[in-house]
């Protein structure tokens, strides 16, 4: 008989940007939920002071991010989610990890480099997000921190900083792995990129009138009505099939081909599929704006739950240091 | 009538570097003592990670330092003494303030400069040290902080990151102001500055024995005993000078001019004045190291009024920036 293995730890730290399009529904959203049985997620509030300067623009994206999590079906009895403020531990332990980190590696993080090739002046908090970013990962011993690949780099140096500190001071800190998402495209109402920054985004979250509009307003080619259409590459199918079985994807698609058949309906057909999957959520989100008290409690209680954990490894590492 | 003034507060962090020597009891330690009322002293153990890699080391300097304070006349009532990491709020406040600090001014820092300049390779720490630095000063809204003068660039760093941010988020930090301590040079047993890294150093506390060890290894110039001998500049009427009367002096250098009296005598009568002055203080330490329960327990008390300040003031830096 071979012991039952632990369940894996997973991690992800979510950018409180607010505004959530569906772009970050398909690209990780619906990924943190699905994984959500032993899952840690933070809403990197601190993080986010590093560009957000607006004290009720954090306020309002932090409280946005945990409300619609919430709605799209985050149950706080599985995940652990929280703000990360609330869990100030990783600060203290960014400090004892930054004496072991040689500046050189930040030096190299691209996030950094970036944004000085910009000429952007960089802050401290800019330059230091990695070993902080390090900290919230090694805090909770996390296993598995799923990424995209512009982020494999801040994992990497997590698990650097963790082999500088265990080398230095003895086994202290679990190495974590991160597990490269496989990438979903999901175009914007121009055919680009969904993003917040390039204003084609369409939100997950919003009421019916607004999310049609903004579905009417997807850039379609110029082929006449009375024409066959080509359903390749079309930004209305592409988003469709984010969400359709194939039996409906190969029904829109057919329907493309026939003669007689407009783009306006094709963009009505995929607005009734986001109410299909969104619906609910808004709903749910309606029912929570009424009492953001439960929001706050959702946080509060992944905190409870958060803390003992980073505590505990903080301890550890306090402790190897000669810190107690 | 005019309001009664509020007492100023004074703060300074004191490095747990061990093997305290009279170079740093003329240096700062007297004035600590002799200004402890509304007086704040950390013992910097966060700092001493930077550079200390060894955590028995760490732990013994931390008690080094506070039981010699105590043993020198440190009244914890007065002063409020506390080991830095116990009030853990600084590590959190030191992020908000690497935000609104542009990475330029820890380009410029001196003490980073000198490391990089001699080809060391700073670590994060040792970089990011005036952001940490900052916040212990910050987060006691002290009014004064006593420094020499190559700490005063970290009061001016300490001054403009609380600028910064008060002109993003309001004001929420009092400016601090440096005050310039007179340089008390203390020469070490070879002439030249005592330090430890020098290997001149005369310790405050030690056995009697080694004590006069240490006093007789003085070096002097080799004037015969018959000869009359110049006290200027001589190293032992030099240290005498710290501690004895101006009459003694006085009489120390009389003696000097006196043929037939000796280096020997010369030392034995400094010997003697480090007795009368540090010899209570011997005592008391032997007494502390018999219950270091007490030294510890005088720590804790220092955290338990220090964190509430520390609390208080990150509270509203948290406020300001949106997180609460």
């Amino acid at each position: 008989m071979t012991a039952p293995e632990t369940p894996k730890t997973y991690l992800s730290g979510v950018q409180p940007s607010g505004d959530l399009h569906l772009g970050n529904y398909f690209g990780a959203i619906r990924q943190h939920i699905a994984a959500q049985d032993n899952a840690y997620y933070f809403i990197a509030d601190y993080h986010a002071l590093t560009t957000q300067r607006d004290p009720q623009q954090v306020r309002d994206n932090v409280y946005d991010i945990a409300a619609t999590y919430l709605a799209l079906g985050l149950d706080p009895d599985r995940a652990v989610m929280w703000a990360q403020s609330d869990v100030p531990e990783v600060t203290e332990l960014a400090w004892l990890l930054a004496c072991v980190t040689g500046k050189g590696m930040l030096d190299r993080a691209t996030s950094y480099k970036d944004k000085e090739a910009k000429g952007l002046t960089a802050s401290v908090g800019l330059y230091t997000y990695p070993v902080l970013m390090a900290a919230d990962i090694l805090a909770f011993d996390a296993d598995i921190v799923p990424v995209g690949s512009d982020q494999v780099q801040h994992v990497e140096m997590a698990r650097d900083m963790a082999k500088s500190f265990n080398s230095a001071y003895g086994e202290v800190f679990k190495l974590p792995k991160f597990e490269l998402g496989v990438p979903v495209p999901v175009p914007g109402i121009d055919g680009d990129k969904m993003s917040k920054s390039y204003g084609n985004a369409i939100p997950i979250i919003a009421p019916s009138k607004k999310l049609r509009k903004r579905v009417m307003k997807i850039t379609t080619d110029s082929t006449p009505l009375e024409e066959a259409k080509d359903p390749t590459g079309c930004t209305v199918v592409e988003l469709y099939k984010l969400m359709a079985t194939s039996d409906e994807v190969a029904a829109l698609e057919l329907s493309y081909r026939t003669p007689g058949f407009g783009y306006g309906e094709a963009k009505q057909v995929l607005f009734e599929k986001l109410e299909e999957v969104f619906g609910a959520a808004r709903a749910e989100r309606e029912r929570l704006d009424k009492d953001p008290a439960h929001v706050y409690a959702m946080l509060k209680q992944g905190a409870d739950r958060a803390r003992p954990v980073a505590r505990a490894v903080l301890n550890r590492a306090r402790k190897a240091c000669g810190i107690d």
